[in-house]
């Protein structure tokens, strides 16, 4: 797998892209959700035909074996997986790229990157797997700093000791989640985490932007998951104690949790551990009513059962990527321990389910081996769907197709406002612009007291005016966000694009607090400049 | 329950002290265990009796109304419910008071008096219940300050508001857990944070110094409970806004919680609640190997069966606190749900248990009624025996005996040699000291990667020197506490006592941004000063 040739342009690897009858099964699916679509296809630019400014620095000699000036690497390392990232490329837009990628290979490496930067005034931006899709990676700020990098962690990527009585380990930030899990395996253990981007995504990148992974409940973000962090700042090393839990003022992790690369690099963790699950159950319920459907979710998130898997899918989504009709939504339902049998509280929510009117027609999986995948077929199809989803999002996108997802968080009290709210705000936009669209949604989590909703977005654009489109529509459903108080970003961090509602949503006061801490670690504003706050003034940076 | 008087000098209300057959029953244990002691009862002094120094500053005429000089109100504010506070009320020793107890009704009083002593440099002790056990409310930097306050948030005592859908109540920070919980069961709802100190102790203290409570797992401190906080600093009003779960930045929240009171005062929280239990299991098993015992806890700390009780008691305080003899101690353990039976559960840990050598002489009770209490015998004992143990801690400070308790948390591959290490430092203390003494020690909370073991100390000491020796021995089981990779505080806080150990086991980089925190919201170092980090010199203070 690590073998295989990435895509410069977008999602994963050249090989699994879509291409023949999976193509031409999307285009007819397209062509009947949106007739009058055009759905030509583009390809891609030539990288050679691209004109890239020169690097405008030069590393020092000592670092010199660590650095590259390929056009191909500073092009993929200037970009993340956003919609509007893969149109750019697939658009030629390679305007601003890192003039460096700088590939650490210690963390005593790392210490002198960031000294370098620090004294020289260059920007460095912390480069994990490159699958941000807010901006998070993206040199915007290159004529504000002399030079731009990419600090490239993908040479820290061994998992260093093992707690088999703790079931903790640590692990090197640059990993990616595949060699995480390989290396876990031989141990019977697991992390558990397994974000969409999960293939290309690494642990660094999952503990600075928050990730939200498998579990639906409890453990919903990579945060519940450290023991401690190691992190490079620029004023030194910050490293906590490995703790189960503490008290002790203010939780240090939580500081650099959700960072994003402004404080410091984070180049190692504990990371608590599961044991490999052995029972399994699955489940969906069919609904006729979504409002009956949101009820059942929300109690059984109330009731202490603790799913694995909890997801709502609305008719749109349901219909769309789990290829099931049906007027009121499909919850998809795991539960699994390592420990004992997960039938009762399988039961128990089906009940809750069937007591709001859901039905199973696949009726209820469980297993007790570890190999054997327990899930109705609904559930099946909507997983073989979300791993294809990046890709599928990358061949609509050269075929003028808009198509994005955005994510929030709520209590339930306002859901059903907040949903009518954005899909009220996308219908407007798709108005203004003259394009057709439809708006699904899912729940990727939820919270005793509220949701996470997961919106997708899939318009017909215009061909070379996509991107702009999207801008629009995002900032009017990142609007409905904001005046109906759900959080501007619930696992895909903020980055450069997320910015404007983030800096509303921030209380003043923490921002102040944060800049604070930001100056003090950062003293020379090098790092990721422009992620969660403006970069600090030119004289600021040249003390 | 608050008509009545509060002890002055030592825990809850008088009229609840330790008197009569409980005291001599419980002399005549301490005399059985720790043969030789002089357990001669020292009365308190007279309050009357002690000089206090006169008031140093007068409050503005608008903000006259909520302050008072009145002795009794000075000293009781002016000290936690640590053993060390109480014996130092006994002895008389009350040197260092507030100079002004300020009760603000608003929270405009709040930022009337942050105003006001920012302005005069005046310094502001936030003051919730008093029950601080680690001088989190104590003057102790009274000298360097031109006069201290203490501000108690009493007065902001009310429910505001409660959205039932998402189970979750806006209350304000002053409000103490019987009242608290008196107003959510109108509405079958239920905060279920019950620490030690519930009865006199507020959810703003709670938040303050990340309070644990009645949950063993999963929702182990009050952290896990918040989905917004409101606190007023210095430069302004910190409001976060109410959500379930966000990944949008560093969490704004896990900043204040812990903060204890030196970045601002917390005001009001939106608190997530619970259903009021229906299902209830309860079983203590009895072992008689200890090492047999943590494994056993550890495997269902480790399965996923999220017991709301799991207090491994060791030998020692099986024996003091619940009445059992046992060789290896006793597993407390309790399930509990409102919304489905909790049998399989508890069965399936009753099964881990014998596993690991564990008996259950009084078997397993279940009931599905609220009103009853599933709880095998030694968990009743042991119950009952935690709400007395303040009184008794306070009987026995009054009879020379060194009664003090410290907690902390590490990863389970660290318990063993822990344990033995904080043992071992305890007893070269009261050698030292040449005192006789014994240490229990239960877990307080489970972790999947370590648990939190709460020490008792109980030695015979002399009258007028306890706190020194106490002091002699604490420091000593500190060190072991950090040289073992434990927290200094799991959930009792930081405060004054646990300074020297914090600052080792705080990274120095977050030390230095919390540092950069704090001077940017309460740039004049006026908020309670001395707790988590020193107090900025005295030209900072005035600018």
């Amino acid at each position: 797998m690590r073998m295989a040739t990435r895509s410069w342009w977008g999602w994963g690897n050249v090989a699994d892209a879509v291409t023949g009858e999976e193509r031409a099964a999307l285009t007819r699916r397209v062509a009947a959700t949106l007739p009058g679509a055009d759905l030509t296809v583009h390809e891609p630019p030539e990288l050679s035909s691209l004109e890239l400014p020169a690097p405008r620095v030069r590393v020092p000699d000592a670092l010199a074996p660590l650095a590259s000036e390929d056009p191909v690497d500073r092009v993929a390392h200037s970009r993340g997986q956003a919609f509007r990232d893969v149109v750019r490329n697939l658009l030629g837009r390679v305007d601003r790229v890192v003039d460096q990628v700088v590939r650490p290979r210690t963390e005593r490496d790392v210490i002198d990157i960031l000294d370098w930067c620090t004294d020289s005034g260059v920007a460095a931006i912390p480069y994990g797997g490159g699958t941000s899709v807010v901006g998070g990676v993206e040199p915007r700020c290159a004529e504000d700093y002399p030079a731009t990098i990419a600090v490239d962690l993908g040479g820290l990527n061994h998992v260093l000791e093992i707690d088999r009585t703790s079931r903790a380990a640590r692990i090197q930030a640059g990993i990616l989640g595949p060699a995480l899990e390989d290396a876990l395996r031989g141990h019977d253990l697991t992390l558990r985490h397994f974000p969409q981007s999960f293939e290309f995504s690494s642990l660094g990148g999952w503990l600075a932007t928050r990730a939200g992974g498998h579990y639906a409940t409890v453990y919903t973000h990579i945060d519940d998951m450290v023991e401690s962090m190691r992190v490079i700042t620029p004023i030194g090393v910050s490293e906590s104690r490995r703790l189960p839990g503490s008290g002790a003022g203010p939780a240090p992790d939580r500081m650099f949790l959700g960072s994003e690369g402004i404080l410091g690099v984070i180049t190692e963790a504990w990371m608590r551990l599961q044991d490999r699950p052995r029972w399994r159950a699955g489940a969906s319920a069919v609904f006729d009513d979504y409002a009956k459907a949101v009820a059942a979710t929300r109690t059984i998130a109330q009731s202490g059962l603790f799913p694995t898997n909890c997801r709502l899918l609305d008719p749109v989504e349901a219909f769309l990527n789990a290829g099931t009709a049906s007027a009121g939504g499909v919850l998809v339902l795991g539960f699994e321990s390592a420990d004992h049998p997960v039938g009762e509280p399988m039961q128990r929510a089906v009940q809750i389910c069937r007591e709001h009117g859901g039905r199973f027609p696949d009726g209820v999986r469980t297993t007790d081996a570890a190999e054997d995948k327990a899930s109705s077929g609904a559930a099946d199809t909507w997983r073989s769907s979300f791993l294809r989803m990046p890709y599928q999002r990358d061949a609509l996108a050269a075929q003028s197709m808009i198509v994005e997802t955005f994510e929030t968080a709520c209590t339930w009290d306002r859901f059903d406002a907040l949903r009518a709210a954005v899909l009220d705000a996308a219908n407007s936009a798709f108005d203004a612009l003259g394009v057709t669209g439809v708006v699904s949604c899912r729940f990727t989590h939820v919270y005793p007291d509220g949701p996470a909703p997961y919106f997708g977005v899939y318009a017909a654009g215009q061909w070379g005016r996509t991107v702009e489109q999207w801008d629009e529509i995002k900032a009017a459903v990142s609007e409905a966000l904001a005046t109906n108080g759900a959080t501007i970003t619930h696992h895909h961090a903020v980055g450069r694009d997320h910015r404007p509602w983030y800096d509303r949503q921030r209380p003043d006061p923490f921002a102040a607090a944060l800049r604070a801490a930001k100056s003090t670690l950062d003293p020379a504003g090098i790092l990721n400049p422009g992620v969660l706050m403006d970069p600090p003034r030119t004289e600021r940076r040249r003390p």
